[in-house]
């Protein structure tokens, strides 16, 4: 029998994926990771490896795995590369997409297209400690579709609000997610 | 005069910027900016261009602006790039990495290297809509860092929870942000 692959999406094995994780919510535990060593000034490199997940250790990944972060010159930086709150920004579109393009397969929604343009509202005065009464992250996210679907208005818009609501990193984003932080000892 | 750079950070640029974000609060409100074509599947192109600051536009950025995001074979992808959630702690790790690095500077405190690991934790029943009860992001993230200073532990140990607490990337993730989305008439 022939895959039944929908938006580029092998949705048999989504809904095995999904039944397997109803038994044995131990396969739906991930750890995600990232390396990252300053460069000097605003420039540092974050490299992406291994992961857990499934139950094992996946310790390699394939392509690029360095990504350099550094400031635009207004902000005292020599812009080789997006900055920390694009990488940000990077994530959430990629994932709000994966999100709908898959939840679309689940209903069997086809899609043609989708494009986005995602924007956030940073007041630097968080940043810089003048006010504490200002938030130190963005204030707001807006993210805006064009999604060309053989769908309804109605069931688009629908769709994108679930991607939105089911989406890991626009949960980590609109939950308030602990960050912990500590020093290795030297 | 010399100008006084300390950790890589022109010291006097970032007290000055300071001063004028003091006067002119407006001068410190930014807006970041990404776009995302959907490819295939689990496969989209986010790209990274233009941003508002300083009361102006700034549209062009030098360097690489295309960023590939895809998800590993057990997550039903073909691993051409990284996923989603790590692009978001790329994102982490750097911030938290420039604000101590700036804070630090301000402070007189030198750095001679800034090393982090960061890890983070996600049960996919969020995701797959399995468990209204279990949170769709991270449930939560932690950085280790490994840092060399001239200062004493108590010292860096302090500016490592500054730098988190005055990080833009990390106070998005820590506080509840809204993240809006809507669709565009086609």
């Amino acid at each position: 029998m022939a895959e039944n692959i929908f938006n580029g999406v092998n949705v048999d094995a989504l809904v095995q994926t999904i039944e397997a994780v109803k038994k044995d919510p131990q396969i739906g535990e991930f750890k995600f990771r990232v390396r990252n060593t300053w460069q000097d000034g605003t420039l540092n490199r974050a490299t992406v490896k291994g992961f857990y997940g499934a139950k094992e250790e996946h310790p390699d990944r394939a392509g690029r795995l360095e990504y350099d972060i550094d400031e635009p010159p207004v902000l005292m930086g020599n812009d080789r590369g997006p900055n920390p709150v694009e990488y940000l920004l990077v994530g959430l579109s990629g994932c709000v997409t994966t999100s709908l393009v898959a939840h679309a397969a689940a209903r069997g929604i086809k899609l043609n297209s989708v494009a986005s343009e995602l924007e956030g509202d940073i007041d630097l005065r968080g940043f810089m400690d003048i006010d504490p009464n200002v938030p130190v992250g963005y204030k707001e996210i807006r993210i805006t579709f064009a999604i060309d679907a053989d769908a309804t208005r109605d069931q688009i818009e629908e769709l994108a609000e679930f991607a939105k609501n089911h989406s890991p990193v626009a949960g980590t984003i609109m939950n308030a997610t602990p960050v912990t932080v500590k020093v290795k000892k030297a």
